[in-house]
């Protein structure tokens, strides 16, 4: 499409422009409210970034006791990211300002371009022919924001009533504002992110660009993705499948069926892709493809605190049988057998219980009639986890009304942990919420994903076994 | 399989034994703890129960200020139902007890019968026949009890923390304890229940036998089932098609895989049906089958608090296009279909904003735009939901992290309620949880289902499509 296409290392060094900038021109409107520049200085401010902040109005003086310059020509020093929330007819005047200024990397926060007519694909047009000229890179039009968790770069034009992320190794980028700080409540998430990307329309960085920057980057380790087009099929294919040879690529892609596409259009002007044919894609790229937009927060938990299983063997330990079917049935989706117990285990098991040494371990029984079970589990536990024949665990658990074993399996889990090379997978349920919730909590700080339902447990460890399957490549 | 299979009506009459039951033996341990009988007494009471109880145990005298009798013989009065907690190998005897004092109906909580060995299978067999000779019903074996909120009768032999259930039109019943109160948290369900039941082994009452009784029960307008197995599958045919004509059946099954359909037999002892020829049975019996675990909670509550739709044309309201393409997707595989406005409703639409009159409604530009859209949104909203080229509403909302719009929605929602003979399902997000559940719970208690994601969402009005297009049948 065009000509610095072909300079890949320059893409990423332009989008540490991006999420690497140490200077910020923020702008657009800074009255109060939840949008725009005084939303995006608050949010810089509060999260830690250390950075220089040029407010840029043309009218004002002072916010947030930054002085305010009246456009980026009146700046001394060199800008290295200017995010623009202003009228989408303003855009293309003040990008010539910024280029002027040689600020290569912008944010183009205002909707009404490809979206939504053919005023605004002409206007996006001018806004892309601006940027190739002077070597710029725009993240946008339509977009709500970047985030790097690294450096205290919170750049969210939508006021989301916290600023500080959790610090984690998943990446989530998505052609759509849902997965930004202002939509997900990212400070209740007990797993932390590194970076957090709306590309919206896409016009310049596309989610080739993004994926060939996180390869590099050392503070992801896990890519979750939300795409409703792909903007280049041959070189999403190429790049794709590059990155997974290093980290897994999780994408969730709409626009399957034929209204969805058409609606993709209007959302972020996008041509959809055939389905079969992304389907494809993904399958030869080694990208795996998510199932709903829940998946995207929670599929990556397991390859970002735990690791890979080393084959297909799944045990289940479980306090209620009908579930531990429900996930056999789940786990044959992905490949995952149900593994048989060594001899060993199960006669380890069947001395403590009838039946307890046959599969999934069911723990419902013993817990019922063993009166000294508390002290039992650990032994259960730890036998089926080190079991040669088992390769990852999905591990079921019951929090009764009043939380009784809560201390008990926070110990289990405290002691195990880094001692099996092997991925765990937790569900829990029971009769309370609230002990439910908290157990899930004091696991999730442990690093143990605990999922919502049975089947997302299962899905993620059937996600880390594909992925798994797929590092022999060259 | 045995003679009184050909006697529906004396089925319906002897469940009726169990969940109208006025006089309960309770039969088992007393110590203090979270199973038994103290529980199940205590259940009884905080639920509201007012026929008679009648603990049984060999050498108490007294539990919880009732007389504690020997034997169910040393009882004056008659017995409608018995609940018996007591290890697997006494069960027969004291079945027989109950059989001479003429109890009808038995709820045997024990396990170790044809779940467990060959031993179990015998004992199982043991005491159908106890049952089949005196024309006495049992629940279970390896149950974890029923409830009926219309009367109180919490018989759930496991302590869950809250005894009364909100009344509702709800039937949930299960081949596992899954769905019972010591495992869900039904105290925090907006909706209500009318009777719960953990059929378990059904070595006698199954899955027919239940959806007889729930056919002529007017508290239950629909009903929700896990199954691991079919006990009989001509029966199953015949019975499900006609509950279908009244009252919506939705199903889960375990045991699609080879391996799912082996563990099914060492949980409950059942003979998984091959899946497809399921498949066959529930679409020609017009149930409706469920894919998750969470979705036999879930998607009957469109069916307890909305109207059906009266076609396929949905309409979507969305602040976000991204979620919005994705429900279209969904809406796909149900045959629901994006409904294009009508020309005045668009008109009026577009006048507001342009655009806004297009499919999906995306209300996120005129939302950031318009400096009156709190005042605007009822009009959006009432517009969207009159047009006669719409069926059915997804409402999708965003809440943001001061609450500010929530009073605002509820009392939008609280304005339409029994205005549209259509139905509308909901999803929320956004950066503060606390307030997505505070309107979340304020939404449900106004009828008005909210999802936990957009996919099961959509699902439940495809869901109640389906059964709206097998409505018409003879």
């Amino acid at each position: 499409m065009t000509a610095h296409r072909a300079l890949p290392s320059h893409f990423r060094d332009n989008l540490r422009g991006f999420f690497d900038a140490q200077s910020i021109a923020v702008i657009g409107t800074f009255r109060e409210g939840w949008f725009g520049g005084s939303v995006v200085i608050t949010s810089l401010f509060n999260a830690g970034y250390k950075g220089k902040i040029y407010p840029i109005h043309p009218t004002h003086k002072e916010v947030h006791g930054l002085r305010v310059y009246p456009t980026v020509s009146d700046i001394q020093g060199g800008i290295d990211l200017a995010i623009l929330m202003i009228n989408a007819q303003h855009v293309p005047q003040v990008l010539r300002e910024c280029a002027e200024k040689d600020v290569k990397a912008v944010i183009v926060v205002a909707d009404g371009f490809a979206e939504r007519d053919q005023r605004g694909v002409l206007l996006q047009r001018e806004i892309v022919d601006i940027a190739h000229r002077s070597g710029m890179r725009i993240i946008g039009p339509n977009t709500a924001g970047i985030v790097n968790t690294t450096n205290g770069l919170n750049m969210c034009p939508y006021d989301a009533g916290y600023y500080k992320l959790r610090k984690g190794s998943v990446a989530i980028c998505a052609q759509t504002g849902m997965t930004n700080p202002q939509a997900f409540p990212y400070h209740d998430l007990r797993f932390g992110v590194s970076k957090i990307c709306d590309f919206g329309n896409k016009c310049d960085v596309d989610e080739c660009d993004l994926l060939e920057y996180l390869e590099e980057d050392p503070a992801t380790s896990v890519i979750s993705m939300y795409l409703e087009s792909i903007a280049q099929g041959r070189r999403f294919l190429e790049v794709a499948s590059r990155v997974t040879r290093k980290k897994p690529v999780l994408l969730l892609k709409s626009g399957k069926s034929q209204e969805g596409a058409r609606a993709s259009a209007s959302h972020t002007g996008s041509l959809a892709m055939d389905d079969r044919i992304f389907e494809a894609v993904c399958a030869q790229a080694g990208a795996l493809r998510l199932e709903r937009f829940n998946d995207l927060f929670e599929i990556p938990k397991v390859f970002a605190y735990q690791p890979l299983p080393q084959g297909n063997r799944m045990a289940i330990i479980t306090i209620t049988g009908g579930v531990g079917v429900l996930s056999i049935d789940e786990g044959a989706n992905y490949g995952l057998a149900l593994s048989t117990l060594s001899p060993r285990t199960r006669e380890f098991l069947n001395d403590i219980f009838p039946n307890l040494g046959e599969i999934p371990v069911d723990i419902g029984p013993p817990a019922a009639a063993i009166k000294d079970f508390p002290s039992r589990y650990p032994e259960i536990f730890n036998a089926v986890m080190a079991d040669e024949h088992v390769d990852c665990l999905f591990n079921i658990l019951w929090v009764d009304h009043i939380g009784r074993l809560v201390e008990l399996y926070e110990t289990v889990y405290k002691q195990i942990k880094d001692t099996y090379q092997k991925p765990m997978v937790t569900w829990l349920y029971g009769p309370n919420m609230a002990y439910v919730d908290e157990l899930r909590q004091r696991m999730e700080e442990l690093g143990f994903p605990v999922f919502p339902d049975p089947e997302t447990s299962i899905r993620a460890l059937g996600m880390a076994l594909r992925f798994r399957n797929l590092t022999p490549r060259n």
